[in-house]
């Protein structure tokens, strides 16, 4: 690990940078220091490095190089797309204002939806069953001669939940071709093999510092035939659809990370699963009143959320904190707004289930010691914080 | 200089990161890559690290800490103020949708400014003279009940002159106390004194990679009284105003250069002065032909730009990247729109003018024996391109 003593369960909010992504970067904050603009060879070396990132990026989700757009990070990605495709679309045709998404979208999406929402925009929020799952059936009835765009996010950032974007797209799809989908896959790239053919997604968003790249970047990827408007307007870069001078370390750094995922995505999957699968055995037999939240079969390698009955999480995930473990309450980016989880929520999970509920998200820095040391200090938190919860008695602890 | 052999003139297209600024940076890039918005010890670890530079960004304009919001970089700060806070008032108030600003702002101010008037905003661009300044008595033929909004940057990219801001800002706020004045000052941070309320300005825009800081990163300004809409939506970062994962290393690394830039202002500014005067002066006098464009008053430490009779611009710029001298015509960004510099033409200056014209951008780095060796190589390069040029005849060279 990154801190002696510190094992860190929180890669779904954020992961440490590869050495050897950090080594890529440095000439680029060193010496390399030119405007990809500028003409002379200052400049051009950072557009060649530039354009080599995009490829590389492109790589790892089966697109051209030309189909991706980089942005300052998968929030950015996800408001392009939305504010982007559904307005380019309805400048063409007043009456295409509708879209569909689902209950359970990060709040980079949601909260996009209800801006669009009060920018005249029908948005369809479609519900999940208990396990964290849209129904691809459900989709059907929501299609309409209206609809200009889907969005599905590919993963559940909380409960690693897989959504069936294949099919999703595909029912999307054959009801008009023109229909177009995009997918949040922030927290599906580098854990599980992503092809947009294959997925049949005509757009869909990554974010650098989810796999093991540096914060502050991440990409568009947008079918070549579609069209969309930009969200940030000025000199042009990005084909003229994301103005800004280009973050060149911070895009090296993201196609590094990138290359390197996509070598070691069947050895980080595998090896992911594995530490998952023992984490959520160990836990559920060994500390009581405890619940895997989510799917069991359609989840990541590298997620787990569990419901500690008679606690509170973020009790939980103080005292955990303290000593040296460092896990959430699902969302990170939810704490700024101070609210319960509205995935869980969503989900169906009572307020009780919800409070008490913990996110372990695994790292491909993480070993099966740094596991069996966590299962042995939460075994212990969680009987102290029972020892002082008012529902002691109701679970009988 | 950062290179053997190469002389770096192009300090207004992106300056080299200052080595203090990296030391700062690595740690955010290993160790404490923890998201700001996790409760974690790491979580908070990048939230503090944050808000203490949040402070030294604040300190070098005389803010306070809480008006301060990171964005990707100045054109994301021209577009979150432009869009943002014209958005907020005519939400509040249908009638109000006029804005000013002026025809020699960057294109992330222009194509904004456009941007906002297919949603139904009316702009007004105010005129310049030949050197480049608005007049601020203009700008009281234009202010109305419907003004929103003024935009005129501080200072100019291209020919670096220095509006009269504080000027057109008191002459607003005499019309209209509520009309909002925001200024570009991305080209003017670090090469002036900044005091947001010496300038009386309510909105202001930054760039880190201008100031020696690494790229990808900016902050605005917005004074605390005043109300704007996101651009991104999302997890409600910076105080729900600006979406996103926070790009942790590279705000430790924009607020070390603010520190940097705030400690070495009144040393840079005379160092930068006498470069330029001294590049200024050698030219004039050494290269026939050869005029200053802008304003020679009113003009930053660090910006020259020339015109050099009877050759293009953009041949002489590829001549002296091949005997190690970067520099450029006007604008890095203009390069993606492949047009004439629209500041030039603003200021009056005809086609064979704009054409034959050069910046050279002075930086901290720099040293006379550059400028000495920058000289001798321009005198030749000039003298062989006009031997070749169509008119040679006409300037009698």
């Amino acid at each position: 690990m990154t801190d002696k003593q510190i094992i860190y369960l929180d890669n779904a909010a954020s992961t440490p940078v590869i050495e050897e992504v950090i080594d890529e970067m440095i000439p680029y904050l060193g010496n390399l220091f030119g405007n990809p603009s500028s003409v002379h060879q200052f400049g051009r070396k950072s557009k060649l490095a530039i354009q080599r990132s995009r490829k590389k990026v492109a790589d790892l989700i089966g697109a051209n190089p030309n189909e991706i757009f980089f942005t300052s990070g998968g929030t950015e990605s996800d408001n392009l797309a939305l504010k982007g495709l559904s307005k380019f679309y309805r400048d063409k045709d007043k009456d295409k204002n509708h879209i569909i998404t689902s209950v359970m979208e990060h709040d980079a999406i949601l909260e996009t939806c209800r801006e669009l929402e009060s920018d005249g925009f029908d948005v369809t929020y479609l519900e999940v069953g208990r396990e964290g799952l849209v129904n691809p059936e459900t989709i059907k009835r929501f299609l309409s001669k209206r609809t200009i765009l889907v969005s599905i996010m590919l993963v559940n950032n909380e409960v690693g939940t897989v959504q069936p974007v294949r099919k999703l797209a595909e029912i999307t799809h054959e009801y008009n071709k023109n229909i177009i989908f995009h997918t949040d896959a922030v927290q599906g790239v580098g854990k599980i093999p992503i092809d947009i053919n294959n997925l049949n997604v005509d757009s869909l968003s990554i974010s650098s510092h989810k796999i093991n790249g540096p914060k502050g970047v991440g990409a568009l990827y947008v079918r070549n035939e579609i069209g969309f408007k930009p969200l940030i307007h000025g000199g042009g870069q990005e084909y003229g659809l994301r103005s800004g001078t280009e973050n060149v370390h911070g895009i090296i750094g993201f196609g590094k990370a990138c290359e390197i995922s996509l070598k070691n995505l069947k050895k980080n999957c595998d090896f992911l699963t594995n530490l998952r699968n023992y984490l959520i055995e160990k836990i559920l037999s060994e500390v009581s009143g405890s619940r895997l939240n989510g799917s069991v079969a359609k989840r990541i390698p590298s997620n787990t959320n569990f419901t500690f009955f008679g606690i509170n999480g973020e009790d939980l995930i103080i005292k955990l904190d303290e000593y040296g473990i460092l896990a959430s309450t699902g969302s990170a980016c939810s704490i700024n707004k101070k609210r319960a989880s509205h995935v869980l929520k969503a989900m169906g999970l009572d307020h009780e289930e919800i409070s008490g509920s913990v996110r372990f998200s695994i790292g491909i820095q993480n070993t099966k010691e740094e596991l069996d040391k966590t299962i042995e200090i939460l075994v212990k938190r969680v009987e102290e914080l029972r020892e002082i919860s008012p529902f002691k008695s109701k679970y009988s602890l």
